[in-house]
């Protein structure tokens, strides 16, 4: 157990036995740094663990808190994967593509769905933007806006990783067709086909899909359900399968809802570093955390340029829209080239109408609620959860983003319990869409950022019941 | 020779003679084919190739007229090219990406560059049409417009392709980021890496760099510098190489302005129907016709669904917007998974704002006058390339679309030339791009897409200058 652990493991033992109560607050970092004889960052790295579950809450400009006593809710996913250690080729991609198709009706209720309630996002203003710039737009701007994307874009996105404590020039980044994008130029900037790539277990099935699609095979790597990839077992595998990139979500993953705390990352990008593989960290959902900061990207820690960081505006502002970006450190020229080779460029006049947005500064706003809406959705869906699922469900606590992962009573088949809802209308994501080897069989993703309407209530109460009866 | 290349060689003999006069009326189509007892298919042909060698005109409803005497030109290219029979390879994106790079500054006279003038567009309108599009954007919409793309944008498409036609339902289209991204998303369906593709020599160097990032092999097939890819050299080419697919543009073919005429768009439909063999035909250029009629697509004869129609709105309407689609055929199901898989889907707003425009009914008055502002360019590049260029030059006569294919007297070192000119800030297309072979060494691809203004009309004589040097 790590210094920061043990702190953890003491500060939780004392909230359990109500030594510390509701409300009270932690000591500062700086006092507890000094009482207990341990850095800064081994404090800062135990308050973020305990807020990743749930037993402290950060207030702005106050400190740390614990937080109110938490109805009694299932207990967590504990153990990490277990992944078999091989490398395979990947064939998902029937099943995603038959599960997304299923979700893009408003007539599913979509618990099983990978995007965020379009109703969150400032649509109007954005369309106001976008046609304030397109109105502006003059002609040879088409033509200077291609690769790597248009200047004031790639400005506002600087200044976003300036706010986060991380200085990189607008021409460090490249624009792209959502995350999704960006994360296929970087699998084509650092693989050929054939190559292995390190993924979590589970791994978020667009990952996969990538994967296929490339040809590339697929190492999944023990995962831990709250702490992200165990850094030794990635070790291991690198020294036994010689991957040629790891891909993974630093921040809140899809499914798991698993954060590295930031030494953890910054081991991780040594550990990368040292072997010379490119990382590809999609931090998609790092903005949507219900912490009191940001949390930091691998990215941060990243001096020597194996990092390439991928992030979107399609979860914290422009559904639809297609912006995402990466930072490809060293590989940049070859992402820029692949770029310009699969698709030119990103839509000029959608870039150009998101940087006007991004200049007008109502984004942080925006993000506040934003985050506010999806934390206390994550509570109500929580508690939906343990008035329904069955005895012996155990399911996450997510400080960030919206999903809950949930593990059904072992023996429970998720993918039958997929038909069975989506007979009644009602989408799910069983846990074999998110890995290579069809696993995690028990398991259940559901997304929490729709509104617990009515609806919603009666989908839930339905697949409940039906996961009791597949439980026996 | 077949028969209506027969009946162009008469009839252009006829003119070269003086027999007919430029504004002599050519008989009708029903007339000549009673009077030669040929079928009214073969005529038309016949016309149809000698439209496109500039020596008749057609005018609306009224038939076709021999052209008034054109300057003296530089004779046209004449010899099919010879490539070396072989797959291989390829390697050049990154000359590409040096010389794209270089065109995107407007401070560059835009001589090699690939995009049309920027200023030809309706940017205003479109802008007007995005505007309104966005500010009714319901929020589901974002989610329900994903791949194949949005549905009033799809079916725009298929009543253009019916205007054409053409019958194709809108499901049976999928949206893209441009024609590029259809190309990428139509060789990913139908290949596998190191899979031998077919090609034009010489061919758009977008497509090599698609093989390039994609680790297929390009084997270029002799290629007629008027009427496009040799059939029977296809054949050939197919039988000793087995390629798992053709990539031709049967219209106005960048570089060398070739197209095809319907019947051997129609055998060459055949041909790759026997064999098995996708096609995937690129007709980006198809609507910037000068001849009265759009001419057809290999896609009218495709009984079988064997040919992958790829296209796009970003030469005709749309620049920077990053629309195109692909009518995949029976590969419609791959395509929409690997464009689920790697770009999950194209910018929504965009794809309404143009669907609301196209709804409008500005779309063919625009292209009518798109057409004629670039065949009046043409003439005047024509003009100025015989005005300025060496003495042994050849260029070509396009009925459509916005390129000069030039071949040089031969020596003439064209990458010499490209240093030379971009050295007094014009950049030029040089013949080795278009192959992977870095053949073509002597010849030229010039956009007279661009006004010829003092500016144009100076750097035009500075770099034939230039290449009156080299060939010295």
């Amino acid at each position: 157990m790590k210094r920061y652990q043990a702190l953890a493991a003491d500060l939780a033992s004392s909230i359990e036995r109500g030594l510390l109560k509701p409300g009270d607050r932690l000591p500062s970092v700086r006092q507890a740094s000094r009482d207990r004889g341990l850095s800064p960052a081994t404090v800062f790295e135990a308050y973020y663990l305990l807020e990743a579950r749930g037993l402290v809450e950060s207030r702005p400009r106050s400190g740390y808190y614990v937080r109110a006593a938490p109805p009694s809710l299932p207990p967590e996913p504990e153990h990490r994967s277990a992944p078999d250690g091989e490398a395979r080729p990947v064939m998902v991609s029937e099943r995603v593509f038959r599960m997304l198709a299923s979700t893009m009706s408003r007539d599913v209720v979509p618990l099983g769905s990978a995007f965020p309630d379009p109703h969150l996002f400032p649509l109007a203003r954005l369309g106001r933007a976008l046609a304030a710039g397109v109105a502006e737009l003059e002609p040879w701007r088409t033509v200077e806006n291609l690769t790597p994307g248009a200047l004031p874009l790639r400005r506002q996105i600087a200044l976003r990783y300036l706010a986060g404590g991380l200085r990189l020039d607008p021409d460090e980044l490249v624009v792209c067709n959502g995350a999704l994008e960006a994360l296929n130029l970087s699998l084509a900037a650092t693989c050929r086909p054939g190559d292995v790539v390190a993924v979590e277990s589970p791994c978020f099935y667009a990952c996969l899909q990538a994967l296929e699609a490339r040809g590339l095979h697929a190492l999944e790597v023990a995962t831990d359900p709250r702490e992200g990839m165990d850094l030794d077992a990635l070790d291991a595998a690198i020294a036994r399968h010689r991957p040629r990139a790891v891909w993974l979500m630093s921040n809140f993953q899809n499914p798991l809802g698993s954060a590295m705390g930031p030494e953890k990352k910054r081991a991780l990008v040594e550990l990368v570093a040292r072997h010379q593989l490119p990382l590809i960290e999609d931090d998609v959902y790092g903005e949507l955390h219900f912490g009191r900061q940001r949390p930091v990207s691998c990215k941060a820690f990243d001096t020597q340029g194996w990092v390439l960081h991928c992030s979107s505006f399609s979860k914290t502002l422009a559904p639809g829209y297609r912006i995402g970006w990466v930072a490809p450190g060293r590989f940049l020229h070859e992402v820029a080239k692949q770029k310009l080779a699969t698709s030119l460029t990103t839509c000029v006049p959608a870039q150009l109408g998101l940087a006007r947005y991004l200049e007008r500064r109502g984004f942080e706003r925006h993000l506040v609620g934003l985050r506010d809406t999806l934390q206390a959705r994550r509570d109500r869906y929580l508690d939906a959860v343990q008035r329904v699922f069955p005895d012996g469900t155990r399911v996450s606590r997510p400080a960030g983003g919206y999903f809950l992962w949930l593990e059904l009573p072992s023996g429970t088949d998720t993918l039958e319990l997929q038909q069975q809802a989506m007979a009644r209308g009602i989408s799910l994501a069983p846990g074999p869409m998110f890995s290579a080897t069809q696993g995690f069989g028990h398991c259940l993703r559901l997304n929490y950022g729709h509104p617990l309407d009515e609806r919603m209530d009666a989908a839930l109460r339905q697949v409940g019941e039906m996961a009791k009866r597949l439980a026996g």
